[in-house]
């Protein structure tokens, strides 16, 4: 990792931050900017760069970045586009640590003049800039936060393990704010946008020795170096496992990707490879983005069996055909499994895969169940139906699952359909890092790239 | 329609309710059913039957259901299956006008004794009897519910013109509650159980005529006579669509449909051929049954022709893709439309599809788009993306939105994607009658749905 990519950690562990534009009139993006970091909690000093003012939402201010008179670990910028460049020079000159460009206006609008200025004098004071046409980052653990998006419109995740790096601001932020509904956590968040000076490579090589990453996001539009992508995603998939998504795939779609953030969108059937061939999980749609990335918390399944539990005999079925149109197996319980199993169920209940507990079981017959076959050779992971609103059913049950899901000895995942209440157990459950879906089939699909991916690591490991 | 099928609509219009098995013990079903009907304000009768008591909650309670002096509509019974056709002939002997029993324990355990039992008294006294084992009846209209589920755990929706025809209770009920929490509205739930009295085929028979539905979901596992099924679907399906999808489709998932409610499942490929047959729409997951049957709210499209509006690049990509990926068509636009669009977007805007509104939008830049796209006779349908985040979005856009649901002119559909707060856009949005999606894909894929259906409906037209 060279230098200036080394630097790129202050701006998600900065002392202090500068908004250039910084500002208190509503409905300014400056104004957002500074909220988020004050309100949100950042840690470490903020400032605000504006000729107009002298003091904004009760933090200093001053005409330029060189005129603050401590020094600056991380500068964003949210001026117009021709202003950037001489923002950015007297950064370099002040020995500001590191630039996040949030305006548009250079590539993606023929600006290319504008784009080299950055280059050039991102080379020249060897500092790292994300950006520009971008949200920038969001970092739970320092808090510090340049998605010009109010939290209460959008809300912002908890520390977790999973780093999401984005072309598209707005697609990446959505994606964030799913996550944050549904109580899943992130390391960073990265919106690189045209990636004039850094772009995904330089994430992924970032990533690699980043602390705090095990699992990576990559929703890209377009890239400039395909040959060093694949090369980087190799290297890194097989300890950071990557989940990637391509927009802009085919014809008008494709137009509108360059558009967007002025990269050439290329020939879908070359990302295709490239995922396939350093064996990166693709995701086809948001969803699925979402649905397969958590999955890669849980321990590599050995093989293909799945063991089904259900309080809801349809759920059960449901599950068991996602089982069959995934191409996985419904596993064949042991002798003692099934004799152990026969105990937990009333006298009415049958031992079979997928194991209806029905509507009475409670609390006791999932965990007991759970026991049962985590125990099993013949069973490679357990899809855990649970209907919350049976009338036994009490939170009682989030710790059974979390400890199910802690247990590590098979992979889990749990299946929860509903409304509102529903809702509250599967954010419970996230938030505890159990994979948590309200479709049997997204369950399923997600199991089913987790064990692909553990497939190819098993033969990586036997060919040495 | 027989007179016992056209007396079933006294199971959603009761004057009165009788709880077989009416309780105020806590966690009984029978208070449950007590006060689902009591707190959820049905506006008739209800009684108890209960050897037991002379009041339950509040209301007067007798030993047999003969034993009540008024007249009854309904009966709900939740008592042991042995105890089914003494309350049945009971109830017939008194002149109920329908019956719904929630019992299990009938065919799906093999006690097909109790079941023929049940037909014999139903025949008998020419009284319709939904189930056993099965939740029964909700309707939004009238707040008759027998779903043996809190109304805190498990929503109920508001009044609106899909019905909801669905063996498994479990699976149909969690698809209500995610009906409810997005606040699509419905014309009437019914879960039939093991349809040993009336089955699917006897409600599309029914729904036929009902006036407040008009589009159906079919929810299967097995079904008794795939031939009457195909009849029936044939005939209902040109006036009222039915989004169809059948679970326990190979196997393993078979075997558990089966013992669900002692049916047999048959051959998948059968069923999907009589899907196809009679132009049925089929799901292929719970998430598409859902995401399927709120399209049909819309005009039929003319053609696949679809035109893209969103302000986040991004987002209009994704859409674009999953055009491309089923097969529709992205729209070109006529050169009137291209110089009418040209005045609404910034000076550094293009006119494309997907049309970028770009995040600067406001609510009017969206009302003046989907006027003039409305107008272009080249755009069958609008898919509308919303991000919900940006600074210039207000509530308004609610109102913009409803009205291009309104116009009749064109399919629509709406795409945001997010948490809580957009959540909320959303559930103001199908409350409207808005179809609202959080994933492109899913918007496109129902779009597709609706225009095959369209396109087979003009064709019959033209033939027929």
């Amino acid at each position: 990792m060279n230098e200036r990519l080394r630097k790129l950690i202050y701006l998600f562990r900065p002392r202090s931050v500068a908004i250039v534009g910084g500002s208190s009139m509503p409905n300014k993006i400056g104004t957002v900017l500074m909220k988020n970091l004050i309100e949100g909690r950042f840690m470490g000093d903020v400032y605000a760069v504006n000729p107009k003012y002298t003091a904004v939402l009760g933090k200093p201010c001053y005409p330029k970045v060189s005129d603050i008179p401590k020094p600056v670990d991380c500068v964003i910028i949210a001026t117009p586009a021709e202003t950037v460049p001489g923002i950015l020079e007297d950064c370099g000159s002040k020995g500001v640590k590191g630039v996040i460009v949030l305006s548009g206006g250079f590539e993606e609008v023929g600006r290319n003049d504008l784009a080299d200025r950055m280059k050039a004098i991102s080379e020249k004071y060897n500092i790292p800039v994300i950006g520009p046409n971008c949200l920038g980052v969001f970092d739970p653990y320092t808090r510090v936060d340049s998605i010009f998006l109010p939290a209460f419109k959008l809300e912002r995740p908890g520390p977790g393990n999973i780093a999401f790096v984005t072309q598209s601001g707005a697609v990446g932020s959505t994606v964030v704010d799913l996550a944050a509904h549904y109580g899943m956590g992130i390391s960073k968040f990265i919106s690189y946008g045209n990636g004039t000076v850094l772009n995904e490579c330089d994430m992924l090589e970032f990533l690699e020795k980043d602390k705090e990453t095990e699992i990576i996001i990559l929703y890209l539009e377009g890239v400039k170096d395909g040959r060093r992508l694949l090369e980087w995603m190799k290297k890194v998939n097989p300890k950071k496992p990557i989940v990637a998504m391509k927009a802009g795939k085919y014809g008008k779609a494709m137009a509108a990707a360059r558009s967007h953030t002025g990269n050439i969108a290329g020939n879908y059937m070359a990302y295709k490879a490239a995922f396939r061939q350093a064996k990166v999980t693709e995701a086809n749609d948001l969803q699925e983005l979402f649905d397969f990335v958590k999955i890669f918390n849980q321990p590599l399944p050995k093989g293909n069996r799945v063991a089904v539990i259900t309080n809801g005999g349809g759920m059960g079925v449901l599950t068991a055909d996602a089982i069959n149109s995934e191409g996985m197996e419904i596993a064949d319980y042991s002798e003692e499994t099934k004799v152990a199993l026969k105990k937990i169920l009333p006298s009415y209940g049958n031992v079979g895969n997928p194991l209806d507990l029905v509507a009475d079981a409670g609390v006791e017959a999932y965990d007991k169940a759970i026991e049962v076959l985590m125990a099993d050779e013949g069973v490679d992971s357990l899809a855990i139906v649970l209907l919350t609103q049976t009338p036994p059913m009490d939170e009682r049950i989030i710790g059974v699952l979390t400890r199910a899901s802690d247990d590590r000895r098979k992979a889990v995942v749990t299946i929860s359909v509903g409304g509102a209440y529903t809702e509250a157990y599967q954010r419970a459950l996230e938030s505890k890092g159990v994979p948590s879906y309200n479709s049997p089939l997204a369950a399923v699909k997600a199991m089913h790239m987790l064990t692909n991916y553990a497939a190819w690591k098993g033969k990586m490991k036997k060919e040495g």
